[in-house]
């Protein structure tokens, strides 16, 4: 692509455009920075005739040695994923609306009950309960595009060798400066097993089985934990049948989409009401 | 600092250790890279021998010239905010065990309800809705460190200039690839409002009423929207008395913290179970 009048022939930056008046370039063919700087100046030269507003650079990491000269130019930083950066720069005179980048880390924990009354619990390898002798509920991180009731399921395989099924979010807490400055929100899950033969992953965990609920609740280290209280205290309710978690029903956010969510509801007084 | 025998007085990088045998360099004096290089190879070095596993570097964006000394060093990206990029390297045998940069943004869906059976409504100047003369419930985004329950009934206030005290989650909804890569929480929140006259927000909102709910929900575009007609029979539940969302309980999750932490539960559920 070439632009014509004042820039004279300079080669400009193959962009695409964006839904809200902007740009996004991705980069991908290696050059030095004082090739790159005339090139990028000009390419911003036509973007503001064109009035685009917005500009999105992602720099592949084997391109390091363009980042400065993007910086230098009025860029900053929106994100980076261990193999790009990604730059922004707002080129219009309105308000910068550029949305923030991603703010939580979503975590799991899982309750799989089976019907003898016991659970599944772990002692962990690493973390703060490591060499304690303390049994602990299988936990693991949700990776980035994955449903929060498929990672539950995930990491009790992975951990126990168990095969599950989700029931529901019993309840989540959210947390702050977890990870530098980033938050963090943790669903404590319901789930049934599917089947009962212990199979540990020797990397993260050093033992796993099936212990009754009374017994585990009754570990001494649980008094000092305040959250775990309230777990354990919710369980009791949930086998009592006092207790409606959240359930997943799948549905499609806006009418051109074919991309599924779930949305988590209390499915038991939904349906209570529409019995009526 | 300054290390001895073969790094011979050379300079080593100031760090912190981190909790889990890695070390975090916080870069804050301009330097140029051949300044820079030798004194992070004799740093990496010492921390090798020291056998520490994970480093972390956090480079402020007015020192983007050292970015690339790092990359060619070994170094990746971690994650990045708009004035700083933060970089990691492994430099043990082991396993990485560095955790997993943000994966999710937060939102929230205000549902202001008053004693007359309407709903706060508003009309947006960007967006889906823009000039169609929709009313949609007021939306936005949850802040860095901020709680759902305050980022809600803050949203409400900056859109429409009512005061509101949050009541409960009613549900929530993940989506994936929303942002590049990134994942989206939405939770759908149930307010009540303090205050009844509204002074909206000129740059984001064309108008805000008080709108019966039957009114609001036969809007002919709901009737595309799955997930809003989902929201819409909760809310009919929840004013029937018939549903329970999730209400914020204040707990701490390790016992030598003193952060507070918000538990969203099914408070209802649970107090029924505790009476018996």
């Amino acid at each position: 692509m070439t632009a014509g009048n004042q820039e004279q022939q300079i080669e400009l930056l193959t962009s695409t455009d964006d839904d809200h008046g902007g740009v996004i370039v991705e980069l991908d063919k290696p050059m030095d920075s004082t090739t790159f700087v005339p090139i990028l100046r000009a390419s911003i030269s036509h973007w503001k005739k064109q009035g685009k507003r917005g500009l999105w650079v992602k720099v592949p990491i084997h391109l390091v040695n363009l980042v400065e000269a993007l910086v230098k130019e009025g860029f900053w930083y929106h994100h980076a994923e261990p193999n790009y950066l990604m730059l922004v720069h707002w080129i219009a005179e309105s308000v910068n609306t550029i949305p923030a980048n991603a703010t939580h880390r979503v975590g799991v924990g899982a309750l799989v009950s089976n019907e003898k009354g016991e659970i599944l619990v772990v002692q962990e390898k690493t973390g703060h309960f490591q060499g304690t002798g303390y049994w602990k509920l299988p936990t693991g991180v949700v990776d980035e595009g994955e449903d929060i009731n498929a990672a539950v399921v995930r990491e009790v395989k992975e951990e126990t060798g168990i095969d599950s099924e989700f029931v529901e979010v019993l309840a989540f807490r959210q947390s702050h400066k977890t990870f530098f400055e980033k938050s963090d929100l943790f669903f404590v899950c319901l789930l049934r097993p599917l089947t009962s033969d212990i199979k540990i992953q020797e990397v993260e965990i050093d033992a796993a089985k099936w212990m009754p609920f009374d017994e585990y609740a009754a570990q001494a280290w649980m008094e000092k934990y305040e959250l775990m209280k309230h777990v354990n205290k919710i369980y009791l309710a949930k086998m009592n049948g006092w207790y409606s978690g959240l359930t997943p029903v799948s549905t499609t956010s806006l009418p051109s989409d074919d991309k599924i969510s779930y949305l988590y509801l209390n499915a038991k007084g939904l349906k209570r009401c529409n019995s009526l």
